[in-house]
């Protein structure tokens, strides 16, 4: 039997506000077995790049990344927040480090390809070296990974952290038995989007179907739930859309093959 | 015999412009035997600092850090210089990583007590985890370590860069052999400072000694070279003063006991 793993993404919000923040890390650190942290910043990028006077432009939720905003992000997400995290994880007692893709060459990526639109430094993850972050892992050393790739030229890519999550899920499969944990501001898929209590226990791809047809599930939940579908037809074991709060809890929606 | 390994530690100027940091990168990568990289970044810092008008002020050469100023160096140094140097090496074939001191607990330090001037959020080093860091390196991995540290608590602390390089060198020479490589803008240290190919080859204690009461070494030059005979008492096995292009040559100021 595989040894268990569990990865956790959180969003921006969550790790950029105090308050909550340290509530994260007092949920994450109490976590047993192995685990991993995925986390976004694309909040404190957009509020800096303010500051700076640099304007962020978001296509389809995704962030333009010129090289001025590259800057940005990289600032941001690999220095400030993951740093920040790291330092409060050891806080708590939790040996993480803190990666980017470009730390021992953990996520290769390619440049997105201009289609449609131009992404800029946007990378497409290529392949997680699972094996790499297994040794830390098995080690006890916790993973804290920043939505930065880079493409084996000497590039940082800006990459979106449901992506990171879900190709890491991916890959440390064929080594962990893993449970994927998403947390935004829910406690799971809603059933009716004006009641926070309304969370569908369990999705099947036949439910997500029913519930995509009669517009219950809709918009950002679509790509989201795609995702995890993807990631159990990889292997993971569990998918689990919840809040933050929810870490280590029974609460949330459970994605099932 | 114990295991050779070079600690080079750069300076802001070198990784803060392309070329130099371009040169660097190829001077590293091809240098045999185990290696880790200290870099600065002081001058992005300041430049950031300016551009999001935090003021930037320096007593007796180092940075006083308030809490923006703490953001500034944790975003410069942990994400943009940082990654930007990882990447280059990845790309040039070297398996970096970069660290600060709160990744997998490495460099643990107090917040420097407050006497005459209170420097803020500024770390001394208390001890550096050598196991940990010769774990990696005789993985193959290869430590890019930015200016910061944290106390254990939580909180991330800016360190002056020659401080972690002498502070590293010192505990990993429990481990390896370690040569010490101070690159600042000279070949070495010079006995005419309008003459820069008056390198000084050898110093010792005495003439150290000697050259001081003769007004040759003097201001920031002093405590560079006293923490450089430190490192020596500590069991470094030699310690380089030079250029960043001379990494690999035989070109500077070789320091012994």
């Amino acid at each position: 039997m595989q040894e268990k793993l569990t990865i956790i993404k959180v969003g921006g919000k969550i790790v950029e506000e105090a308050d909550t923040l340290n509530q994260l890390l007092d949920d994450f650190s109490v976590l047993t077995g192995y685990k991993l942290l995925v986390h976004g910043g694309g909040r404190s990028a957009t509020h800096m790049a303010s500051r700076l006077g640099i304007e962020s432009t978001m296509v389809n939720g995704r962030r333009v990344t010129d090289a001025e905003t590259l800057k940005v992000v990289t600032m941001v997400y690999g220095g400030l927040v993951n740093k920040n995290i790291v330092a409060g994880l050891q806080a708590k007692g939790v040996n993480a480090i803190g990666l980017t893709g470009a730390d021992m060459d953990v996520i290769r990526s390619v440049k997105r390809p201009v289609k449609d639109i131009d992404y800029g430094f946007v990378g497409d993850v290529e392949r997680v070296d699972a094996e790499a972050l297994a040794t830390l892992i098995r080690r006890g050393v916790i993973p804290v990974m920043a939505p930065l790739t880079h493409d084996g030229k000497g590039h940082i890519l800006n990459t979106n952290a449901d992506t990171i999550a879900g190709e890491t899920a991916k890959a440390l499969a064929q080594i962990f038995d893993v449970t994927l944990v998403y947390c935004f501001e829910k406690k799971g898929v809603l059933s009716d989007e004006n009641d926070d209590d309304s969370v569908i226990p369990v999705l099947t791809p036949n439910l997500f179907r029913e519930y995509v047809g009669k517009g219950i599930i809709k918009e950002g939940m679509i790509p989201k739930l795609e995702n995890a579908f993807s990631a159990l037809e990889a292997g993971v074991g569990q998918v689990i859309i919840t809040s933050a709060s929810a870490i280590g809890k029974d609460i949330g929606t459970v994605i099932k093959k």
